[in-house]
C-alpha cells in the first residue's frame, strides 16, 4: 500500500517506478527493453501513467513482460483517490475538447450509407494521435492511395438473363464458414479509437457471421478478444514472429490453446515503415496546445535518433530474418493450425509459398504502410491470375488493402480470391460507433455484395469468373462526393 | 360523400383510409403490397395524400391496383374545400421556395445552346427529391460519369472534299422513320419534374419526328402518353416484367392494344441499384427544414431495413429470374411486336441475343444506375464491333448512357449503332421548359448531328464508317465551361 | 449631300439606307444576301453603322458587294459633323471602359517572355466580342485544347556532343525562304483586335522574315495587306471557295494579280462550326450592360433560327460540295500558283492529296473551331509519318493548331513537317501591341527554336529526324504558371 | 589607399572602377568580357559592388580573371568605414525583410522528415533571386516536373522471407567508397542560398560519407571546397569546358592538382536554357519594391537583347562544339582522372559513350533546366536497360534529376544505376540549415534507403535487380500533403 510521495522518490532512469491502474511497478530494469523506448516511460517516472498506458497495451502486458517481483502492489486508498482526483481535474487538451464535440455531432447510424461515410465520422471522433496512427502510411501515401484506386481500373462484363432471385454470398475460408467473402484483417491498437477496442470487432463479427483475424499487437488481450465470442465463432491469429524463437513459440502456444483457428504469419512488416504522419503526430498536438509552431534555434543539438513512431515500437523485437527454408518448417513444427503467409507482394513469392506447402497467402502490402510503391494487391492478384493460374489450385488466395465497396470484393473474387480482408474500415467503424459500427459495415458490405452479384448474374460466389472483369486502359475519375 | 372527420377515424395500420384527389380509398389490405412500403402510406393515414401521391403514380394506378370495393367514393364538397384550403395555406418548405425562385430565373430558351445548358437549368428548378432521383446513380457515380467520359476517348478521322451541301441525318429504327438517329430512352417518373411528365416528351417527339420509348414506370398512364401523339407517331414500350407472368401479360396486352410498336425488355434492372443520393434525399430536405443535421444518440434503436429509395419501390415486384431459355420464348408467345433486349452489357450476351433471334439490343447499363463498374456502352459497342462484327447483321444495335452531343451520336453510328437513346436529358428538358424543352434539345441534337456529319464528309448516316473513329490512348481534359 | 433627316426616312426592310464613313448606301436589295443576316443591318436602318461595320469588313467590301448605283454619295458636312459628335458623346459601354483600363495596364513588351504571356495580355485588352471570336472553338473546346496538349506527349531524344555553335533555323516553304520554319496561318478579322488588323501581321512578318498566309475573310483588303510589305516579301492566300465558281474565280484572279504566291484551299470549314462562345458573346455584353441576366417568360415565342455566330456569316456563301475530282482540276485551270490543301485531317486524305498532285497539305482542324474530336494535327502527322512516309516525298506537309513553343515546332519538323503555322497567336500579338507584338512573338519563337535545335544537337533543320521524338505513353502535367 | 571620392570619378563605360571587399578594381577593359554583361557592372561604376558580387563569384574570381595591374589596392580606412556604415544603414528591401522573418520561423531540424520538408523551408528562407535561380527550369517546367513524376510510374515487386536484419546500403563510385548510393550532383552558386555555400556540402558530405561533385560554376573556390574536407575524402569535378582549350586545360590542371578525383564533362548545357523564372526574377523584386507592376508606354524602345538570366552568364564562354571525335581524346590527353559524360539523354549516346571508352555516364537533362521535353533520366535508364543492357558492363551509369526519396534511388539501382545524384536538394538543404541541413538530408536518404532495401528483401545493393521494378501503365496520384 503505497503513498504518492513514496512512489515519487523513484523518478529517475536508475530507479524508476510508475503507477498503472492504482498499482505500482518497478520498471527500472525494463526501461531498456521497452519497445517504445525509455523516454516515454521516464516522462511518467514516479507518477501515474495509466492514461498513456491503457490504449496501447493489452491488460496482460505487465503480467507477460514484467517479472512478478517488480509488481510492487497497490496504492493506498487515499493515494488512489488522489490520482483519480488529479485525473478528474486535469485540464483537457484542445484535441480532447474537439473529440468531445465531434462525438456529440455524429450522425445517426442509419445515415451511414457506405464505408466512406463511416470513415468520415471516425476521422472526426478520433484523437489526433489515433487518427494519425490509423491513417498513416509509408512515405507520401502513394501506395495506400493506389491500393484503393487500383480497383477502379477493373470494370465488369455483367451477364444478364440469369436467375438471381436467390443469391448466396457466403463462402468458406480455410474450411470455416463466412457469411460473405470478407474478413476483418489484422490491425493493431483498436483501443486507440474506442475503449473496448478489438472486442468490438470480435462481437460484431460474431453477430454478422464473418471471421476476425487478431493482430499480435492487439490492444486487448488475445483471451479477452476470443472470449467475447462464442466457442463456435472462428478467429484467426496474425503472428508477428519474435526474433527469439522461444518467445514466438510461447505466443503460438497461447493462441492455439485459446482456440484460434489459423496462423497468418506477417512477412510484410519485419521492420517499421516510414510513417511520417504517425511520427509527426506528437508535434501537431504540441503545437496545437502551444498555439504556435516550435521554431529552430541555431546551434540546437539534435538527437540523431531514428524515429519510427508507434509502429516501430510495436515490432521492435520482431524477426527480421524470416526465410522460406527455416521459418515455415519451424512454424509447421510449432502448430497444426493452418498457416497463411500474410504479405506476399509479387507473383514469384506466391509461387514459392505454394511450393512451401502453406495453406494460403494474403496478398497485402500492409495497407500501404510499409514499402512505398509496392504494387497494389489487386494488381498482384491480376498478374498471378494471368501468369500462374495454377497457384490458385494449390492454396487459398486472399487480398487486403484499399477495399471500400462490395464491387471491390467481387473483382477480387472474379480473379480467384477466396476472400478479401479489410483492416482500417473495422478500426474506423468501432471507433465511430463501437460494436454497432462493426455490424453496420458488414451489413453494408453484404448488401453491396448481393447487389453486385445479382448485377453480374451470379447466384453464388462460384459463379464469379475471371472473364467477368476487364482491366481497362483508362483511369476513371475519383468517386463523386454526393 | 365523406367528411374529413369520418376519414380521420381510419388512421392505423389495421384500418387505413386515405384521400386522393377528393376521393376516399381504403388501403388497409394494400399496405403490405405497396412497392414503396407501408410506412410512407401510413404517414397519411386518415388524411389527404394527394401531393405525395401524384408525381409518382400514373392516374390509373388506383384503378389498376385497388379493387373497386375499396374505392369508397368522394369527399363532401365542404371537406374537399377544406382540403383545398389546407393545401393553399400550407407553409411552403425551404426547398419549394427555392424552386419558385429558380423558375423565375430561368434563361430564355433561345439561350440554351446545348444539353449541358439544359441540364443546368433543370437541376436548379427541380425539387431536391426529383433532382436526386433523376441524377442519382450506383454507388460512387463512377459508371454514370464514365459512360459520358468514354465518348471522349473516340476521335474522328474526318474526310474532306466530299459533297455535303445536301445532308440527311434521318434513319429508321425497327422500320420506323426517325428524323435523326436518336430516341427518347425509357425513364420513369417524369412528373417529378413537371406536372405533365411523359406527355411533354410524347408531344415534343412528335413535333420533331423522333421516337419515344415509354417506361413501365411512367408517372403518366400508358394511354395518356400515346394519346397525346397522333396515331401515325410510333412509340416503343419499355417492359419491366412482373414476376407474375399473368400480371406481365396483362401489361403487354394493354400496351399492344394502345398501339405501342415495340417491346424493350429491361434486363439491366431486375433488382434495385444502390443509389445513395436518392436514398439520402429525404434526410437532406429534413435537415434543411430543421436548420441543422440530425445527430446520433447512443442506444438509439436502428431499423435493420435495407434501403433502396424510389427506384427500389418501382421494381419491387419485378421478375429476378429472367433467362434466355424461358423469357424470350414466353415473350414471343405474348406478342408479335418487335422485341429488343434493353441492358446488354457485354459481347457474350450480345451474341446470345442474336442467337435468341430478337430484333434488337440496347447496350445500356441503365445510365450507370445499377451495377457500378459496368463497362460504358460505347466501350461495349466498340468491343462488339471489333470482336463480333457479324452481330450487327443479325439485329439492330442501339446504345444509351452518357450521350450529350451530336458527336457522341455519330461515334456510335460509325461503330455500327442504328440509333442512340437519351434518358436523363429528356427528363431534364421537360422539367425545365415542358414540351418546348423537349423540342429544343432535339433541335440542338439535329443541328449538332448535321454539323458533325458534314465535318466528317458524310451526306447520310450510311456514310458513317468504323474507320472514321479511332479510340485514342489518352484521356482528353473535361469540357471547358465557357 | 445628304442630311441625317433624309437618311432617317429609309429605315425599314423595304427601304433601308445606312451611313458608313460619312457616305450613304441603299442596302435594301442587299439585305437578303448579307452573310451575317438582315437583322444586324436593320438595327442601323436610317442611321450611322460605321462602328459596327468597320472591324469586320475590309474597306473594299462595299465596292465589291454593292452595285455603284446603290452608293448614294456623301453626307453633308453638318450631317457628318453631327455623326462625329454623336460618336464622340456616346456613352461608353462597360466593356469598352474595361478595355481602356486594360490597355493602360499592359506590361512592357520586354516582359513578354513567351506566347502565353502575349495571349494573357491580349485577352485582357480585347473587347468581349473579339476575345470570344478569337478564342471560341467547336462545342466544348475539347479539340482546341487537345491540339495543344497533344504536343506534350512527344518527348525528345536529344543528341549531345554535336557542334551547334553555328545553328541555322531557316528553311524554305514552297521554295520561298523563311527565317524560321514558321508561318502566320490564315485567320480572319484581325481588325476586331486592332485598328490596323492584318496589316500588322504583314509588316511584322516582313521585319522578321517569315511568311503570312492571308485569309479570304481578312478584315483588311487583300491589296492593303500585300502592299504593306515590299514586293520581295512573299504572301500566301487562304482561299475560301465561293459556291459560285465565277465569284471564286474573280477572287483568285484578284490575289494572283496582287502578287500572292500560293493558294491554300480551305477544306476544313465548308460549313460553320458550332462555336458557342462566339454565339453567346452578344448576350454576355447585353447582360453586362443590363446588370442582370435576361430571364425566360413563359409563352415567349422563340425564333427557330439556327445560330452560327460570326464565323457562320463569313462562310455563308462558300462551296459545300468540294471534291477531289472536280475542285482540284478546276483550281489548276484557274491558276499556276502552287496549291496547298488546308484542312487535311487523316492519313487517307493526305494520300489522296498526294495522288491529286497538289504542292502541299496543311494538316489542320481549323484550330479546333470546326469538328469537335477531329484528331490533333500533330497526331495526324505522327500517323502519317508511321503509316505513309512516302507522302512526305511527294508534297510539303505543314501543320497548324495548338503551337505555343519552339519545341512544338521542332517536334513537327522532326516528324517531317516543312513548317508550322500559327493562327491565334498572331491575332493576339497584334491585338496586344500591334506590329511590335507580331515582331516580338517571331523573335521569341526564333530564340526558342534555336535553343531547342542546339539542345537537340541539330545545326540546321535538316538535322531534325523522326528518331529524335518519342510519343510517350503518359500524360505530362500542364505547364506550370510561374 | 583610395578615398570614395576618388573612386567615384571612374563611373562610366570608358572608365569604370568598382570597390569589392574594400579593394578597388579597374574593370574598364573587362566590361566586354564579363559573362553576365556590362550592364550589371556599370550599375556599380564608381561605387561599392560587394553585396552583388559576393554570392555569385568565388573569392578567387578577381585573381583569375583580372590582370594584377587592374587591382588598384585598398580603400583608405575612413573610406572602408564609410562603405561599412552605408551598408549598415542601408534600408532593407521588402524581400530582405521577408527572408529575415522566415529565418526566425524555421522549424527545428528534427522536424524535417523528408526532402520535401527541407525544400519547403528553403524556399521560404531564400531571397527571391536565389529561389528563382535554384528552382527555375526550361520553358514551362514540364521537364523538371516530369523528371520527378517519372519515378512514380515504377512500382516494386518486393520479395519477402529474405534475411534483412543486416543490411548494407554502401557502394563504390568509380572505385571510391560511398556510404549510400547517392552523390551530390554539381550545382552552381550555393552562396546565393547561404554564405558558406558549397563548403557546407563539402563538410556535410564528409560527415556522412558520400561524395560531392563540384561545379565549375561554384561560388566558392575549388580550393576552399576541397580543403574543407580531409584528404581522404574524394571529390569529383564537374567540368564546363571553355571554348578556349587553353583556358579549359588550366582549369583541369588546377583541380587535378587540388586533388579532385574525377572529371564529369558537362554536355547537356553548352548553351543557356530558357529559364524564364530566373530571367523574370529582377522584375518581380522591382515590382515588389515599387508596390505596383511596371506598365507599357507606347513607343517605348525595347532592347533587342536576348535574355538568358544567371545561367546564361555562367556559361557564356563555354564550348558549343564538343564532339566525340575531338573532345574525348583531348580530355584523355589532359588528364588521367576517370572521365564521366554528364548529360547523356538517349540510348544512342549512351552507346557512343561506351564506344568512346569513358568511365561512366550520368543520364541527366540538367534537372530539366535545358531542353524542355528531354526524356526523364529514369525513363532513359529504363530504355537503356531494355535495349542495351550490355552498356552497363562497359561503364558505370548514374542518373540525376527529380530524386526525392530513397525509393527513387532504389528504382534506379534496380535498373542498373551505380548511384544517383541529387542537385537542388543539396542547395536547398544548405540554404535552410547550412552544413547541418546537408547532413540531415543524407541521414534521411540513408534511413529511407535502408527501409526500402529491407522492404524489398535486399541485404546489399547487389541484391537490387531489374525484375524488382515494373513500369506500370497508369499514373499514380501526386504525393499527399500530410
Amino acid at each position: 500500500m503505497w503513498s504518492l510521495d513514496q512512489v515519487a522518490l523513484h523518478n529517475k532512469p536508475t530507479d524508476c517506478w510508475v503507477i498503472i491502474k492504482d498499482h505500482v511497478y518497478d520498471v527500472t530494469d525494463f526501461l531498456q527493453e521497452h519497445p517504445g523506448g525509455s523516454k516515454i516511460i521516464l516522462k511518467y517516472a514516479g507518477r501515474d501513467a495509466t492514461t498513456a498506458y491503457e490504449p496501447i497495451h493489452p491488460p496482460d502486458a505487465l503480467e507477460k513482460n514484467l517479472p512478478s517481483s517488480k509488481h510492487l502492489g497497490p496504492l493506498s486508498a487515499s493515494a488512489a483517490q488522489s490520482v483519480a482526483n488529479d485525473q478528474h481535474n486535469r485540464k483537457k487538451t484542445k484535441d480532447e475538447l474537439r473529440v468531445e464535440q465531434a462525438l456529440l455531432q455524429r450522425p445517426p447510424l442509419v445515415r451511414i450509407m457506405n464505408l466512406a461515410d463511416m470513415e468520415e465520422v471516425a476521422r472526426k471522433v478520433l484523437s489526433h494521435k489515433a487518427e494519425a496512427y490509423y491513417s498513416s502510411a509509408a512515405d507520401d501515401h502513394i501506395t495506400v492511395t493506389e491500393n484503393a484506386r487500383a480497383f477502379s481500373r477493373f470494370f465488369f462484363h455483367p451477364r444478364v438473363m440469369r436467375p438471381v432471385g436467390k443469391c448466396d454470398p457466403s463462402t468458406t475460408i480455410l474450411g470455416f464458414k463466412s457469411s460473405i467473402p470478407v474478413f476483418a484483417s489484422g490491425a493493431a491498437l483498436a483501443k486507440l479509437g474506442h475503449p473496448l477496442g478489438e472486442v468490438n470487432i470480435s462481437k460484431g463479427a460474431t453477430t454478422t457471421g464473418i471471421i476476425q483475424m487478431v493482430s499480435s499487437n492487439a490492444s486487448a488481450s488475445y483471451a479477452e478478444i476470443i472470449q467475447a465470442a462464442p466457442p463456435s465463432q472462428p478467429l484467426f491469429f496474425q503472428l508477428y514472429k519474435n526474433a527469439d524463437d522461444a518467445v514466438a513459440e510461447k505466443r503460438i502456444r497461447e493462441v492455439e490453446q485459446l482456440g484460434y483457428k489459423a496462423i497468418f504469419l506477417t512477412v510484410d512488416a519485419v521492420i517499421p515503415g516510414n510513417r511520417e504522419k504517425d511520427v509527426k503526430s506528437p508535434w501537431v498536438t504540441e503545437d496545437l496546445e502551444r498555439g504556435s509552431p516550435k521554431v529552430h534555434v541555431d546551434g540546437e543539438v539534435e538527437g540523431g535518433d531514428t524515429v519510427f513512431g508507434t509502429a516501430g515500437a510495436l515490432i521492435a523485437h520482431d524477426d527480421r530474418d524470416l526465410t522460406w527454408e527455416k521459418t515455415i518448417p519451424w512454424l509447421r513444427r510449432m502448430t497444426r493450425l493452418p498457416i497463411v503467409i500474410k504479405g506476399v507482394q509479387c507473383v514469384e513469392d506466391a509461387v514459392l509459398a505454394a511450393e512451401a506447402g502453406v495453406d494460403g497467402i494474403l496478398l497485402s502490402n500492409h495497407g500501404g504502410r510499409q514499402l512505398e510503391y509496392s504494387l497494389p494487391p489487386i494488381e498482384v492478384l491480376y498478374r498471378l491470375r494471368k501468369q500462374r493460374p495454377d497457384v490458385f489450385d494449390k492454396l487459398e488466395v486472399y487480398i487486403d488493402g484499399g477495399v471500400q465497396r462490395g464491387t471491390d470484393v467481387l473483382k477480387a473474387l472474379c480473379l480467384g480470391a477466396t476472400a478479401v480482408g479489410l483492416g482500417r474500415p473495422f478500426l474506423y467503424a468501432q471507433s465511430a460507433y463501437g460494436e454497432a459500427g462493426v455490424v453496420k459495415i458488414v451489413q453494408i458490405l453484404e448488401r453491396e455484395i448481393l447487389t453486385g452479384m445479382r448485377g453480374l448474374g451470379a447466384a453464388s460466389v462460384k459463379d464469379l469468373k475471371p472473364e467477368m472483369v476487364e482491366r481497362v486502359d483508362w483511369e476513371p475519375l475519383p468517386r463523386a462526393k454526393l
